[in-house]
């Protein structure tokens, strides 16, 4: 049986960045595409039958494709500089339950038994288009495929050309219920991306629920001229206002128990150091348990930046790029996990899963590994050894008490 | 005789930039070597001996080459997102110049006149490599070469390397007597970066000074994270101390009169819409009559960012990228001046020149065309094509006076 070590060993060179630490690998860059088919020549090594939607999920069928099967996955793209788990390491992990199934003489797709099979989801992050979970929102109609195929990277590439160019149809993107009924439970096995099980001192837990979270673009537009020529008096610098901005999210989240914001994003533009800006473009990330909250956090927030923005002889406005409300996994399905795993402990997860679009239409579960640094999108994101070899039979089990 | 705007015609559309508007020709990109290769054309085809030096430095001579000649001449790099005119119209109008002291019958190095050349500096915004003015320090000395060199682009490329692509000698950039010693006079044509032809209701100025004017890098450090696992209380975010420290430089300078403070340029690493940054690189631009003062704005927004910087867990650091005194032009040669262009008054620039950094090694000077928006660095920059066309004119009287 393949260690989940191993096989991620063998991609710890995919996608390194060098500037900024830890791996870029957005979707359908080189880095991604070579994970992709290291995915998909592993799955084939273990005689899966592999295909890819038209949505550009990979699909690793052990047992006949067939609906209401058991499936397990997660992705392979990465945030900017992140960490060598978030994704891969539940992509590994399924692979290695799947050595783990067959050396136990569990046979998916016979003797009654579902068919298993292990996907993986393009930009779960929305690292390059902006909207995290682009694959499952894809696949369940969640996103509207114009809007979808009209997304575009910081290079304009957009979504449906990139899709094109990687031999997808850009017409066949969007929802998929022949795919979606494909799946009858779906489970996540992710790295934990807190401090939850530090403190529960627990290797694994069972998700509850993932926090409510959306993205918004704000677009400061003042006036751009010279940083030399142009007197303080006689500015529209974006720039300020956007710094206000920055602090009003951290002043309106920080006086709100539970909720998080965050800017970590911005781009002034032209963008140099002798220009005073035209415009300048930040995102906002903002969550919390309860949906209505977050909504009046980022109305607070957009109304200190109308302020500041007229203020400094400005304007902004404030586009909704994303929105997923707080999701509780299905009771019934968190409850079978625990059967199967009596001394996992239940966590609820601040950041946004795929399982978590899916939990919207049918029964999904999530396993959480333990992290020791409790950091991530981070190269400080860490997995001990011990705990992802241990992952995948962890995952065997589930898989097994599930089929 | 080629009217300044015709010039200016051919090359419109040479480095358009369809995202910021205007144009984007840093040095050696293919737009800004697209423009040499005009330059040189141009040159060529009024009979002018061409040839570009050690430092990347293009001379197009009218009568031999030799010491103590008179020059002219501007830069051809832009700003990202920059006007038409900051750079082209010195050179253009330098070109116009050379058609008619031919058509007046004006022969430099004939007759006991001396030689004119028109010189075209490479990097005069620094917006590729970080420091303005870099053409005219390599060749003054007054930038040690071995810094020159190490510098990088945004890619990684070093100026060195850069250097070498474009068929000069790495070893061999830096401080280079004989061509300053060709240099008796220096004239440079530019458009006015500010308002003050528009209140001075005139086409045309000579300049006084330029104002003193530096280059500062901040780097903030702090804890790279998950946007939505991470509680607020639990972060230290480098874009909450740079957000304080944009703040620190428009409050500082506005405290003071006539100093400017700009940030235009910001960078989040990793730059994740989902992540909290674990660095933000941003440049300060600060610019004061007094070189004392500068000195005194950059110390006091320095020792409030490090407030900021502490009070959010993160650490800072400052780097002096480049840094020129306030240079008064000489006044002889200003005087000279005004005697030939007797209806044009005298204005300071707020803007860095190469004028401003050959006038510490020899007499230069500068004239002012006239910008009814009075914006710079920014597509709405404009010249009025009778002020475009008589610059060339007002320029050959000059040149011709001078010779």
């Amino acid at each position: 049986m393949s260690k989940v070590t191993s096989l991620l060993g063998a991609i710890s060179e995919v996608g390194r960045d060098a500037s900024r630490g830890g791996y870029s690998r957005p979707v359908y860059s080189t880095a991604e595409l070579d994970l992709r088919s290291w995915f998909i020549a592993e799955a084939e090594r273990r005689g899966l039958a592999v295909n890819t939607d038209r949505n550009g999920i990979i699909w690793a069928w052990y047992g006949p494709e067939q609906d209401d099967s058991l499936v397990t996955g997660s992705h392979l793209d990465s945030v900017p500089g992140g960490g060598a788990f978030d994704g891969p390491l539940g992509v590994a992990a399924a692979l290695a339950a799947v050595d783990e199934l067959r050396a136990r003489g569990v046979e998916p797709g016979r003797n009654g038994k579902r068919s298993l099979a292990v996907t993986v989801f393009p930009e779960e992050e929305g690292s390059r288009f902006g909207i995290a979970c682009l694959g499952s929102r894809l696949l369940t109609g969640a996103i509207d495929a114009d809007k979808a195929r009209n997304l575009k990277d910081a290079e304009g590439n957009s979504f449906a050309e990139l899709s094109a160019r990687n031999g997808l149809s850009a017409e066949r993107l969007g929802a998929d219920p022949e795919g979606l009924a494909r799946i009858g439970q779906f489970i996540e096995l992710h790295v934990e991306q807190g401090r939850g099980l530090i403190e529960l001192d627990s290797p694994v837990a069972v998700a509850g629920s993932i926090l409510g979270h959306g993205r918004w673009k704000f677009t400061i537009s003042g006036q751009g001229n010279h940083a030399g020529t142009t007197l303080m008096t006689d500015r529209a610098d974006p720039m300020v206002a956007a710094a206000q901005i920055i602090l009003s999210a951290q002043k309106v989240a920080a006086a709100q128990s539970e909720a998080r914001a965050t800017v970590g994003r911005l781009q002034p533009i032209p963008g140099g150091t002798n220009v005073i800006a035209s415009r300048v473009e930040l995102w906002l990330d903002v969550r919390h348990p309860d949906d209505a909250v977050t909504a009046a956090v980022v109305q607070k927030i957009h109304g200190q930046a109308q302020i500041a923005a007229a203020n400094e002889g400005c304007t902004v406005t404030l586009t909704e790029e994303s929105l997923s409300p707080t999701t509780g996994f299905d009771q019934g399905l968190a409850a079978e996990l625990q059967r199967l795993l009596p001394a996992a402990p239940v966590l609820d997860s601040g950041a946004g899963h795929d399982a978590g679009i899916l939990a919207s239409y049918l029964p999904a579960g999530m396993l959480f590994i333990r992290n020791p640094t409790g950091i991530s999108h981070s190269p400080e994101e860490a997995v001990e050894d011990r705990d992802a070899d241990s992952a995948a039979a962890l995952l065997a089990d589930v898989l097994q008490g599930l089929l």
